[in-house]
């Protein structure tokens, strides 16, 4: 059961309000424990910091990964109909089925890292609006998405993945990203699935009429996702809020994921200190992105498929950091000379 | 069986004779395969590429990781008398025993990755000779090291990981490296398991000494390893000469890795293209050898242990690109309508 309850705009900000903390104590005792390992103090470099996250948000000395979630959210989008995408609308709800059926990246890869699979299609028959023309969506459609991202966050996850799927959300994303850290819509705009030079160009005065248009109203966290936003992007809001609230560390996706999250950082710019950027993105303005939120990705890689499948390989690495922190021999143990 | 025997020193520039070359027709059928699957073409970055790396090399459009092999071997080193490690000389044998128990990172990490670990103690009771002022190996001894290398690649590996143990090999690696690439000694010193300011004079001072001494005689990949190298790093040369007439790709750990794999272009430019180097080490020299070797390294993530680790690592990431790679449907199998 979801602690957060959506119903109307004030309940986002609301819930972006006194959020808990990571553990100090449980962070000062997996280093103290981290020190003691055979190996030189901070040679694993960040496997060692990925295990201090895990243990100061989940709370212990010896964090623990017996359930990891992969929520994948899907949306579709009006703006698809002024050419922003290369592949057609239709690929949101066929991508749906592939993941159903087990054909997709992401099945490949959270079976390879052991997460569970959730995937959750938001009314795929009724786009968001044309957001250069009206707000994407009405306030009750964002409530509900928002909802149904903090629903979907299971009772017993250790750590979240969050991705999505939506033909032209590189759009909405560079939307959002515009609306929160400023610059140019060329600043955030990229080729997507893969568009040419004429749908770059459709991409970038797109996201430039849509700022004109809801700039004087995207003040706030939740105008920003109900004007220029999407479903899938909602969702992925609601359940990094939901996280937040019951202290489950999450890995965020690439470009639009990481958008989606950081529109939060309007209502409270500590609102994403649980989240870790799975990876940097091949889409351009995901670097930038890191840079405004100040985090370091994890992976660099030159992905930029979505469905999460920066966070399922970003997983790997998690897995591996908790490998050596729980499972090493301590310098006593092992009877090893430690340096003078 | 290993296919090379290394009985003289003019063994090693044979060996890198008459290299076989990876299949251009597995790649190209590879790829062919690649861009049917429901992505984006080109969309999981390098992913894509190390499927691809692997196809090449394994000779088959899909390649396959039934046994992963991961070969540490380890050395102990006669500079370690001036000072050049902040752990003593004992930690070499300490730490194999370690790993024999299953305690340290590298336990963990193959045991995560599936790969099957081997570790290899060389004369750890024979430390190399002090190479500021003899040779560090004879010709006997740096041919033995060469042949425990390639004699450890077992007969039925799909990919080889690896790495090494050895206190004061970081001192032995930046020799190596001077040798091989040029520069000065400060350009290939650094603090490895974590030495002071002073520490890290002496280590430039016994580089300089070594490079100043043995610079005549480092005119190809034998007398490098002879000179300036260590056991660890010879057998790690040998293994890397051995897989390659076998066709099995390779994953090289870190700085040491790296510089051992590094001695066999002085002999072949070509003798690197069935290598990749696994992770950027935290090892300052280890960024500008891999500049050098043209090649960019997998990961980065601030790892400096050693042991393999990194490959470890890296291991999850190809196991991630063949999952995807053998395991994804494609367009027409799932009925996705594609980019027009």
């Amino acid at each position: 059961m979801p602690q957060l309850h959506f119903h109307c705009a004030a309940d986002l900000a609301a819930a972006l309000t006194d959020l808990p903390q990571a553990s100090n104590e449980a962070m000062r005792q997996a280093k103290a424990h981290q020190d003691q390992l055979t190996k030189p103090q901070g040679s694993l470099g960040r496997l060692e910091e990925l295990a201090l996250w895990m243990a100061s948000w989940q709370r212990k000395e010896k964090p623990t990964l017996n359930k990891a979630s992969c929520l994948v959210f899907a949306g579709n989008h009006g703006v698809t109909a002024r050419g922003v995408s290369a592949f057609p609308a239709e690929v949101t709800e066929q991508m749906v089925l592939n993941f159903k059926a087990g054909g997709a990246a992401i099945n490949q890869l959270t079976t390879l890292a052991d997460a569970e699979l959730n995937v959750i299609p938001l009314n795929l028959d009724t786009p968001t609006q044309d957001f250069t023309q009206s707000p994407a969506m009405s306030e009750a459609e964002c409530c509900a998405a928002l909802q149904a991202g903090a629903k979907a966050v299971p009772d017993d996850a250790e750590l979240l993945l969050l991705g999505e799927m939506g033909i032209g959300n590189t759009t909405a994303a560079a939307a959002v990203a515009n609306a929160v850290c400023g610059g140019t819509a060329s600043d955030w705009i990229g080729p997507g699935t893969g568009v040419n030079e004429d749908g770059l160009a459709i991409k970038r005065d797109t996201v430039d009429m849509a700022i004109k248009r809801h700039k004087h109203v995207q003040t706030n966290s939740f105008d920003t996702l109900r004007t220029v936003g999407g479903r899938e992007l909602a969702a992925i809001a609601g359940a990094v809020a939901e996280a937040r609230h019951r202290c489950i560390p999450v890995l965020l996706d690439g470009f639009i994921a990481t958008a989606a999250a950081a529109v939060l950082i309007q209502d409270n710019p500590d609102a994403l200190a649980h989240t870790l950027i799975s990876h940097t993105s091949k889409e351009p303005g995901h670097k930038r992105l890191a840079q405004h939120l100040d985090k370091r990705p994890v992976l660099d890689l030159d992905m930029r498929l979505g469905e999460a499948s920066g966070a399922a390989v970003a997983l790997l690495i998690v897995r591996a950091a908790l490998a050596t922190h729980n499972g090493m021999a301590t310098f006593g143990e092992a009877s090893v000379a430690t340096a003078p």
